[in-house]
C-alpha cells in the first residue's frame, strides 16, 4: 500500500514545533516501537514511546531538523539542538505503517557527552512523571 | 554538478567489505571532515579521517549495512555490529563533495553502552597507531 510519506512529515514537524501531544499520538501506531538512544532493547507500547518523546522534545533545546531523506515509507531526519551548554546532533529514523503512522523510530544521537547529559535529564523525568 | 551517487556507494561498500586502506583514501576528499560519534568538534584532514575509519571499520564485527537514502549528493547509510557482546547501530550521513569524494561524514551510534566501548577501543588504537 502505498504511504503519503510528506503528508506524515508536514504533521510531523507541526506536531513537534508546537509540542502538541495529541497530535504526536495520532501519528504513532498502536503497536509502535522505538530504538531509545541510550539503549538497545526497543521501547514498547503507545503510551511509554508518547511520554518519552514528549519529554525529549521538551528536553532538547533550539530543536530544528535539517536535512531530510524519504524512500517510500522509510525517513531519515537529521537534527540538531542542545541541552545546557552541550551541543546535539542526531537522527531520527522512521518507518511508517500501512496508515501513514509511526511504526518504529529509531534516534542516534552525538557527541558521547550530549547524550549522557540528555539521557540523565529525561531518565530523571521519566521517573518523575511515572 | 551533478555527482554519481550510486557510483560512489558501489565503491564504498566494496571498500568497506574489503578492508581496503587504498581504496578507502581514493574516496575521501583532501579537505573532508568528520563528526565522530564521540566528539563535537569535527576532525579534520585526510590522513586523520583515513585512520580513524581503518580502525572503526576493523573494531566493529559483523558490519553489515541496512537501510540506505540518497539525496542528490548527501547520503544517510544505516548499519548494524558489534563490539564484543554490545550490539550496535549506526548511520553515516555523507556528503559528496564536486568530485564524488566524501567532503563530510557524521556518524551517530546506539546504544550508549556499546559506543563508549566503542570509543574506548578506538582510543586505544589510535594511540598506539600514532
Amino acid at each position: 500500500m502505498d504511504v503519503d510519506a510528506k503528508a506524515f512529515l508536514e504533521r510531523w514537524h507541526k506536531v513537534v514545533a508546537t509540542r502538541d501531544a495529541a497530535g504526536l499520538e495520532a501519528l504513532l501506531a498502536d503497536d509502535m516501537t522505538m530504538g531509545a538512544p541510550p539503549y538497545w532493547t526497543k521501547l514498547e507500547t503507545k503510551p511509554v514511546v508518547q511520554r518519552l518523546l514528549g519529554i525529549i522534545i521538551s528536553t532538547i533545546d533550539d530543536f530544528t531538523y535539517h536535512r531530510e531523506w524519504i524512500d517510500g515509507r522509510e525517513l531519515a531526519l537529521e537534527f540538531t539542538g542542545r541541552v545546557g551548554d552541550l551541543k546535539l546532533q542526531g537522527i531520527d529514523l522512521i518507518t511508517l505503517n500501512d496508515d501513514g503512522k509511526i511504526q518504529n523510530l529509531d534516534v542516534m544521537i552525538r557527541p558521547m557527552n550530549g547524550l549522557a547529559k540528555l539521557a540523565g535529564i529525561v531518565r530523571e523525568k521519566m521517573m518523575a512523571a511515572a
